[in-house]
């Protein structure tokens, strides 16, 4: 631990930071090459390291000997790990956060932690950190002041390297010209400053690349210069830098407010949260796509979502339920809008008369979410509109509702002929999504009453014409993001309609006993969180909205 | 389809239950055989659903003659499944939660769903049905008069199987002396009953039996009386009827106001709800206790925690964050307290100065749930104590600390030797809590400064001696609960530490590069709920606050 901390304590000014690596291939959805990109990095990082090692061991050679002579020395440096370990609690609200700097402040002490984002050394007396916290900027100034501010310390800043973290203690000032380089329209004149953390001098990605938008590359284009354009597969391997831009600090955000509105909205109406096992004995609700794993000598698998539990809560006199967590499939789906894994919204509940009164709690449900989202991540929106520019969601205030064989009409009406027994493609899904919305003017809407032989073997079969179901999809912006349905609760029917799609009936049975001890009838459905993010916000792959993405090819970071 | 429709359709009335079959063996937490038990339980089951069989056969050829010659035939029966599969989408707010019957509604007409928990047949002219909906129960009289309700249908109503759904339309009495019988003081004179979903005539267990407390078993005991006490096992494998019992309506309400007031006190303070993966590459944090899994070609496992993407997004300037999610532990811990997969409720933070003010939110945290599951789920503890007798948590205003030295002066105080470099086992840490307990009078309290040794590889030593580091453990009713540090962000220190603590560094690089990039000072914990309501309750197993719980012999159901 020793050497550690006498390697931080060492307040040296670090060597600036060498020229950055750069990448220009395009934005790439297709199937990527995740492993070998893995290891280009990881050879790329310990080249990067090895050249750090020794650029430190020069600086340290040959700068130590500056600060030393400087009488304020103590307003600048590294700080030593031990005083990281336990500097005295002090009162935490002595610090500002840079996304509430504003022109109010002028002339204050303010005390902020950020990250160096940018540093520009414009002399030996001046200097500037764009000095970032959780995506709000700042720009701070270093000049050089008799008794107050070293030269020393100009230099020690000048030499941070980006993306270390800092404290900046300064008083905020209010320049003439409106700032372009920064989120926050005030400066702050350093007086102090101290480096928590040191980065890499050379990182895999920059956060000013990973925050550009295609936009501005095309623009730098037309004028001759070319930009630094992040793909996808490189952000995913550095995921750690890519999600501290400005549209992913946004869409994580929103994100959080999507499960926040879905379960205050669900507690208001009488729902309770549960929580069911992801490990499940047998073969979860059929079908090839399962992880499966080795239970203590048991053949197990991973829970393709919460069905099976969450409907025996409701035979467990539960009433109304949901469940938000992590659901599993292992299918080879190499699309925008696939993973492997991902957050599942479920919710079950009871139903008195009709299937119709899921679907009610599914529209109020919605439109409670969008409009809190508009109200209350207008930041975050924008955040991410700067970067991937898209148009606020229209929906109605009563979900607009067709039936599949409304769908299947208003299609044909534009000369799409689909099966009107079988299943919307993603192709008929969309083209139907814009002719609802030429003719309802909603991007969000409700279509029901499904074939029954494109629906899960545990969907209820409509009263007046088995060949169709109880069942809905729900849209935004022609994509689906929402199944649901009234379920069978009639042991016999759904034994042999498990029967029926080739399950064997004998992996499920407790699931159908469930049943025998009295059912009521009910009905739920499952939302894909990562999905009503990525088209809330007109985004074009769900990569995007999950933290930390699994698809067939990838299972790191 | 059609053959299921006609059998419920068959509105006769159904054969007396025949007799309970008993069980009495003691509840018991030690290793159980539950594979075996699940076998005799199968058998058993099948068993029933042939006695079933045959009495549906007989019972539909005696007594369908009297409905059809019943003019008030209309009024009571089997609702047929196409009448299930879709009633006219009804107003909701015609129903009457049973819960909610009080005596102000006396003459009132009212509409009840529940379930029939006890019928009993008094004469050829009146019967008694409790229905019991949510875990609330309100007597139901069906008296014959001429012209409203016939001999038949207090017939049908004698012959309901228990556990079946019924919807019950009748006029609110309140009878002259106290019911008790049933939670609501008043009773319902029906006028209308259906059958909305038969259960199985004999049923594996019975409502009443598992909602039994130990001491009225006691009390009849010593009366000479021999009731019935339904063991765990049996609970377990029948948890659909078990979850029915008061108690566990009451302990899973409570278990997701946990997870409300855990989120809302953190989303105002400031975090924001992320989700990480649970399938991740190599070896999680290490040790042999994870599950196994092959991830299309590639080594993956189950996340025992998760630890190290929740400190990748603080890395990612993500500030503060939470996580509830599931746990996965492949340990072979046959202990009362420990399960295979449990619900975790993760934080991770930014720290300014000092580990303590992770400890300020656990403190802040904790005593808010508490005072919030005292005032909002009254009526949930009180159901739980009347089943599982237990006294309120002593809990200060200000939560005490004590560093882990004086916890060890006070046992040695006490007579009890520990190593003072080594971690508390069960007993010692029980002990504790006894002595905390009388000299503090609080049953809730953070121990902390653990030696370095007994906490993993990812916590930051103490700057004063590298023999403690800046760690915690949190305690109710002297059982942990809570477990939380700040950890190392200096990439450097931290390798070092996990190469120290025997694991293979290769296999968490990415985690280890996330600090290369500038990386905040940080701390968080990570809170079992399963346990914060199992001791919150004074519970002794945690199986009975898990709602299908997986431990190293059962995956189902």
């Amino acid at each position: 631990m020793s050497s550690e901390s006498e390697t931080l304590s060492s307040s040296a000014s670090a060597p600036p930071p060498p020229s950055q690596s750069e990448e220009s291939s395009h934005e790439d959805d297709s199937k990527s090459v995740s492993k070998k990109a893995a290891k280009k990095e990881a050879a790329k990082l310990e080249k990067l390291r090895r050249r750090q090692e020794a650029a430190a061991a020069l600086s340290n050679a040959t700068s130590s000997l500056s600060v030393e002579e400087d009488p304020l020395s103590a307003n600048y440096g590294d700080v030593p790990l031990v005083e990281l370990q336990s500097k005295a609690p002090a009162d935490v609200n002595s610090w500002t956060e840079v996304g509430k700097l504003n022109e109010a402040m002028k002339d204050q002490h303010v005390l902020v932690r950020g990250r160096a984002q940018t540093i520009r050394s414009v002399s030996k007396n001046m200097a500037f950190v764009v000095v970032r916290e959780h995506g709000f900027t700042v720009q701070c100034v270093i000049t050089a002041i008799p008794d107050v501010v070293s030269r020393q310390m100009v230099k020690f800043v000048s030499g941070l390297n980006r993306e270390s973290i800092v404290d900046v203690e300064g008083i905020v000032s209010v320049p003439k010209d409106p700032i372009k380089g920064a989120t926050q329209q005030v400066e702050v004149q350093v007086r102090k400053l101290y480096c928590v953390s040191k980065a890499l001098p050379t990182l895999p990605i920059i956060v000013e690349d990973a925050a550009r938008s295609e936009i501005e590359i095309e623009k730098a284009l037309q004028a001759g210069e070319q930009l630094v354009r992040v793909n996808q597969d490189t952000r995913l391997n550095n995921r750690v830098i890519d999600i501290r831009t400005p549209a992913n600090q946004g869409i994580f955000r929103i994100q959080s407010q999507v499960g926040t509105v879905f379960r205050q909205f669900l507690l208001s109406e009488n729902f309770f949260e549960i929580h069911t096992p992801k490990l499940i004995a047998g073969s979860s609700e059929g079908g090839a796509s399962v992880f499966r794993l080795d239970y203590k000598g048991q053949p197990a698998c991973l829970a393709q979502s919460p069905q099976l539990h969450k409907q025996m809560a409701i035979c467990g006199d539960f009433g109304r339920v949901f469940e938000i967590g992590p659901v599993f499939r292992a299918e080879d789906s190499f699309t925008h809008r696939h993973l492997c894994e991902f957050t599942g919204l479920d919710v079950e509940m009871e139903i008195k008369n009709h299937y119709f009164e899921v679907m009610d709690i599914v529209d109020r449900l919605f439109v409670a979410m969008f409009d809190s989202l508009n109200q209350n991540c207008e930041k975050e929106l924008e955040a991410v509109g700067r970067q991937y520019p898209f148009e606020p969601l229209k929906y109605l205030r009563k979900t607009l509702r067709l039936t599949f064989e409304e769908g299947v009409q208003m299609l044909k009406d534009a000369g799409v002929e689909v099966d009107p027994l079988g299943d919307l493609n993603t192709e008929t899904e969309r083209k139907l999504g814009k002719l609802v919305l030429e003719k309802y003017g909603t991007e969000f809407y409700i279509l029901h009453r499904y074939p029954l032989a494109v629906r899960p073997f545990y969907t209820m079969p409509c009263y007046d014409n088995p060949a169709y179901s109880n069942s809905f999809d729900v849209f935004i912006r022609g994509e689906e993001i929402i199944s649901g349905a009234q379920r069978v609760h009639v042991p016999e029917l759904l034994a042999e309609r498990a029967q029926g799609c080739g399950i064997d009936v004998k992996t499920i049975s407790t699931y159908i006993d469930s049943f025998r001890y009295g059912a009521p009838p009910h009905g739920g459905f499952g939302v894909g969180l990562e999905r009503v993010v990525m088209l809330f916000c007109g985004l074009n792959n769900i990569r995007k909205t999950s933290l930390f993405p699994r698809d067939p090819l990838r299972i790191a970071p």
